[in-house]
């Protein structure tokens, strides 16, 4: 059995095939122009495997999920203007009649963690997976299910208490200025400094700042969902930068309730080559195809 | 079918029994002195009715509601040194010999409405309920089931933007000084003016402060569960008080998710007499005695 994985993000999308044990068979990128070019490759690539089952997408947004939706597997409102109200699901379909299982990008994700933690602690009943990166997005799994009622959660923008040394920086969030996302976010750390944060070093002291709002984005998953895990992914993240996290969390948490062991709570992802979406993908598309049949 | 409800609150055990369609027969308060004394009468007043199949309790905390822990059915180091410890459960069910469930006081209240809203708009999936009073506490019904994976939610600690009136007062919190239970449960209010909030006029500044961080108590139920609906109830909230927390969360979410109509969105709690515990532990009971038969 061949499943197949797309990740269709703002800037490339991330095409893979893989058997039923989710291991890559074969995987590419294509750069994201305008829906007719960018699909077409896509399904070219998909179209050399006769075998193909099914097909998990994970798709940035806004995007429309509700199956009682006319509009179930659009891209909706987005920024990008030329993906506005693409039928992104519909497209891939027809071309390929294989089913197709429909989430968020971070959703995908939120799953391929989800799944790699079941295999090897399967007490882990629930996660919340933070992406930091150009955006701050979360994707809750519990109990293999994604949180979520009249849509898809958006904790990126819950606002947070600043930071002493932050009071003047206003925010780059277009909609919320000083929300999480825009105090916390790629270009929010660029739009302090004027370098992007890969060329920051581990010292600077924004670090405390990013960090301090971070564990701000722990607190409220923690006092929400009391996850078995939560799980910071995204290029912004990585273990040393989790590390402060956690210390903050520490602070601001006070023991208020239990989570066992810190260093086992909080995580950086540990999926190689930034590779979560795509093993969410191939799981939720089995998935699909378990419910199809 | 008789069913029995205890709402156990630090101040005072309201004890009721009713019948299967939820109707009240009697309804008492007990005051909460200690354990042994509270609960004869408590027992004495069950022991009245021969048709009793089961008891919903609901109790302040915090509390043990994981079912392989030993201590399951406890209140554990609740700050009332006489409660600490103290298996409610096993004494009312040793006494009583019927089913018992057990959850948090906000969580009995959250399902009493759940419940309430069931009967008027069966579209409802999902809801937040936040308890405004003493403490802040919120309870959170997700297709009948309570959210909560490692333990119940403390949505009452999280930490907030501060409003820019506010940014001298320090909070009330004794875990977190100003976080939001610590800015705008009823011991703030009182901390901040000298009198109770009962007693401040509706045009006093202060509610445009408690309405801007109870917005954004929404604001994180909105982006973290994308509820259906999102209710106040406790001693602090009233109509006008949510028509302000309203204005305020229209104002910080800028219409970054669809939520439909704000009015009914979020919403005072409408049972009387406060009695979304009783009906909800009413209905707790109800199910724990089919779960069992």
């Amino acid at each position: 059995m061949l499943l197949g994985s797309v990740e269709a993000g703002g800037t490339k999308f991330i095409c893979a095939v893989g058997n039923e044990k989710y291991q890559i068979k074969e995987k590419v990128q294509i750069l994201t122009t305008e829906p007719k070019e960018t699909l077409k490759q896509c399904i070219n690539f998909f179209k050399q495997y006769d075998d193909l089952q099914a097909i998990g997408v994970a798709s940035f947004g806004p995007i429309e999920t509700n199956l009682a939706s006319e509009k179930y597997g659009f891209i909706t409102t987005t920024p990008k203007k030329l993906w506005q109200n693409t039928n992104l699901v519909g497209m891939i379909q027809k071309s390929l009649s294989v089913p197709v299982s429909w989430t968020t990008d971070v959703n995908g994700s939120a799953y391929g963690e989800w799944l790699n933690l079941q295999e090897k602690s399967p007490r882990v009943s629930s996660l919340v997976y933070y992406t930091v990166g150009t955006g701050i997005g979360a994707g809750i799994v519990y109990d293999g299910n994604f949180v979520g009622s009249q849509g898809n959660p958006e904790l990126g923008h819950i606002y947070v208490k600043k930071h002493p040394s932050d009071m003047n920086f206003t925010g780059v969030c277009p909609y919320h200025h000083d929300c999480l996302e825009g105090l916390a976010s790629g270009p929010a750390i660029k739009a302090r400094l004027g370098i992007a944060g890969e060329n920051i070093s581990k010292e600077n002291k924004i670090w405390q700042i990013i960090s301090y709002y971070l564990a701000q984005a722990a607190m409220v998953a923690t006092l929400s969902f009391r996850p078995s895990k939560i799980i910071f992914g995204g290029g912004v993240s990585s273990q040393w930068l989790v590390d402060l996290i956690s210390k903050e969390f520490s602070l601001l948490l006070n023991n208020y309730v239990e989570i066992g062991n810190l260093s086992d709570y909080i995580i950086v992802s540990h999926i190689p080559d930034n590779g979560s979406a795509t093993l969410g993908n191939f799981a939720l598309a089995k998935k699909k195809l378990i419910r199809i049949i």
